[in-house]
């Protein structure tokens, strides 16, 4: 899996500052870097590191103009290194076709070059496209669809009726279209179940993590729009709408009929309760609760989430409440207050 | 699935204005009803929001006198609500009898009318009473006893000695009776395991969600009282007794030994330390965090949870710190103060 | 089952005040003990709660010279207890070979007194060493290697290049080697990824709860110290390293690249942003948001996190601050300032 300096320049667009011919055996953050390594650096402070690092090239910004080490210079080293790691990946399973164990009911509709891993189910009428890759212990409910070169890791669920788009990455144990948590409060206290017989629909591109839940809705859907990434143990109610290109950091809770915009990013451990709209790219801190809309753009944290700088500030003032109550103390005591 | 408003109004035990013989085709929330369509309002909003919508018909409250749409009034829309969407569900599997892929250990007892889908396993001695579903991937431990009537979802793990009631549902990758949390540290700072030697008890109509997880007691039970309905994701640590009705929403965590009375709602992403008593009727704002007893009927928020109306007071006033401190250096200032 | 009191005490190294020949049925706490049964009390509170139940004999602290009930006293009661528990316990689950459903491919190689069981899949060059047991349903990925008499509960996936250490347990519905949520940020606001073919190494003596998701190193290795403890539902980011004899409690989650020290305890619910250090034996409150390094032997607690004693000062001064406002107030009138 050896290349060199200029083959990985070449696959990156990149500049090369040094020998061409430097054999790179490796990739590794400038961290654990070894003899025979590239790795990567942006900023200032990790080009130095990078500079004393064991590593045999570095990936810099094309500003770069003098480096101790042979480097290639592109326009986004994040993204050159991401390639580069690509190079040097295991390689991906083989498709393996269709496993001797796996239960397949009627009426489901197979592709070409689909994997079907051991003890997998597949329930009647589902529709699997071409080169969708199903790892061992998957449950396809009643007709599900699952889009073209979409790639399933082991234990994962996916209920009745749910729809997944194309080239859909999801992790093992996630729930995919479990029932949405309706519930009518009865004179008496109890609990009357609202049935849940609406969908989930997951658009191209999304990459789901572990052991998430994803809700179907009461009626008509959930939906991750296209290129969305949701990261492990995250939560999404029934009937929320999410935009495209969303970052969901582990542990989030989004609560029902929740339309959160295209570009947001929600931080580990945030909530939002049901029915709020969030506008497009905007930045909800971690552990924040976001309990009324939220327009574009905007960077909010807290509980009750609101501006970041003005929740900062008051932030602050309340660290300096000691300081406060002293002042206050002190202008009693001159007026003969007790 | 067609059926007239006449029928729907019996099914309700409401009262038409409007046409009796009117095809309903369908079910719907306001927002996404399309001619055909019976859809439901309770608010002035959305009895607003329903005129203007597409549905055919609304169920309303009783309440209704002139609305320009057919409409079945009853005393509580949201519950006829969700019967009418029961006649609108698709259809609950059939009982398919034991798949021929179980694995079934001896002194196993399967009573009439179940359903053990493909690649359960059910260890020794487990008891499973008439018209239980077991889908596929179904674990259950030794001397499991599982309800008459109880559905359980794909994936779901029942370890040795739990009891679960009768109608109960379990939805996908939740997982009853692993260990307590449960260590004595050692002077030189390791953990020594607690043998986790009790059980868990599920009592009757009890809903879990997905990707639970409720520990079995050290000794005695973990006990889950009847009619309790629980989102997903949340955790139970051992030795936790619940009443019944209780409603615990998604990414909640109650620790070792609590008590959580009758009717107690924990919103969202709340926590609750150990041994603490939650009285009946109370209800536990999102992510708050609760450190000590809470009496009943009460409104808690905040971290350490406390009276929400108090909490709310001094969250207001948090938020006007700023000023606050403008107003004490004024004073400063007036008493030539620097 | 039944036991002396005279053999529980010798199993504990402990000290008897009263009949060493008391047939002693079964343990349980405190609350629940009935007659037969020995309980345990560490302190004055429990004790007295001992002496009014229907214990037939406790655990005490060496201490103890009086007690109406027989007693072992021993320096460490709750690990008195723990040994006793064992005792107690029902039979592990005897070795059960390898069942016939279980699915292993080329180059696994397998140690002597293997569990594997019903519907387990094993894939390529993975070594399993003696004496460890694998319930049904667990899936190892390429290459695992799994050390010897490590017990693995049903439905639990361990990917491609994972090792586990000796004599880890790890609970049902665990993921481990999922990938770690790393992307670059196209102009156009799209996702890369960045591949993840780094490992998870989890050392001995490591327990891990129900439903828990460790991702996979970027590039090198997340790892987990010997001798660590897991709670349910906990998420452990990629390249995060933990030391040995840490506490993990339920729900908390760790971002990518953190480094924790030995004997840390994280509380529930807390979380730890990315690329954070927290020094050995420190321990972060519940609910906490730890956003920068902390020392060693520190106790944080709040979001953002800091030493819990300067932040309970200030949480005081927030809950009296509707008394400050009305002591401003009050100078401000005998100042004639509006």
């Amino acid at each position: 899996m050896s290349k060199t300096l200029g083959e990985l320049a070449r696959l990156v667009s990149g500049e090369i500052m040094g020998d061409e011919g430097l054999v790179i055996r490796g990739v590794a953050s400038v961290e654990e870097a070894k003899e025979g390594d590239i790795t990567f650096a942006v900023s200032e402070k990790f080009l130095r590191i990078a500079e004393s690092s064991k590593a045999s090239a570095v990936v810099v910004p094309s500003g770069i103009d003098n480096f101790c080490k042979p480097v290639i210079k592109v326009e986004n080293p994040r993204l050159a290194f991401a390639k580069i790691l690509e190079i040097y990946a295991p390689a991906k399973p083989e498709p393996g076709g269709i496993h001797k164990t796996a239960v397949i009911s009627d009426r489901v509709k197979i592709g070409k070059g689909v994997t079907i891993g051991p003890y997998s189910i597949i329930e009647e009428g589902s529709i699997i496209e071409d080169n969708v890759y199903l790892s061992g212990f998957v449950y396809l409910g009643r007709e599900v669809f699952i889009g073209e070169g979409t790639f399933i890791h082991p234990r994962v669920t996916i209920l009745d009726r749910i729809s997944i788009g194309k080239k859909v990455i999801i992790h093992s144990g996630t729930v995919i279209g479990s029932d949405g948590f309706g519930f009518v409060r009865k004179m008496n206290g109890s609990y009357y179940k609202i049935p849940q017989i609406g969908r989930v629909v997951i658009e191209d591109n999304v990459e789901i993590g572990a052991n998430v839940t994803i809700d179907r809705a009461t009626t008509g859907e959930t939906r991750i729009g296209q290129g969305t990434k949701i990261d492990n143990l995250v939560h999404i109610a029934h009937n929320v709408s999410i935009g495209s290109n969303v970052a969901i950091v582990a542990l989030v809770g989004i609560s029902g009929s929740c339309k959160i915009g295209s570009g947001v990013i929600l931080a580990g451990q945030a909530g939002v309760t049901d029915h709020v709209c969030i506008g497009d790219n905007t930045v909800v801190a971690a552990k924040s609760g976001v309990t009324k809309d939220i327009p574009s753009d905007t960077f909010v944290s807290g509980f009750p989430a609101r501006n970041h700088i003005k929740q900062k500030k008051v932030k602050a003032m309340v660290n300096r409440l000691p300081e406060l109550v002293k002042r206050v103390q002190r202008i009693e005591k001159m007026l003969g207050d007790k």
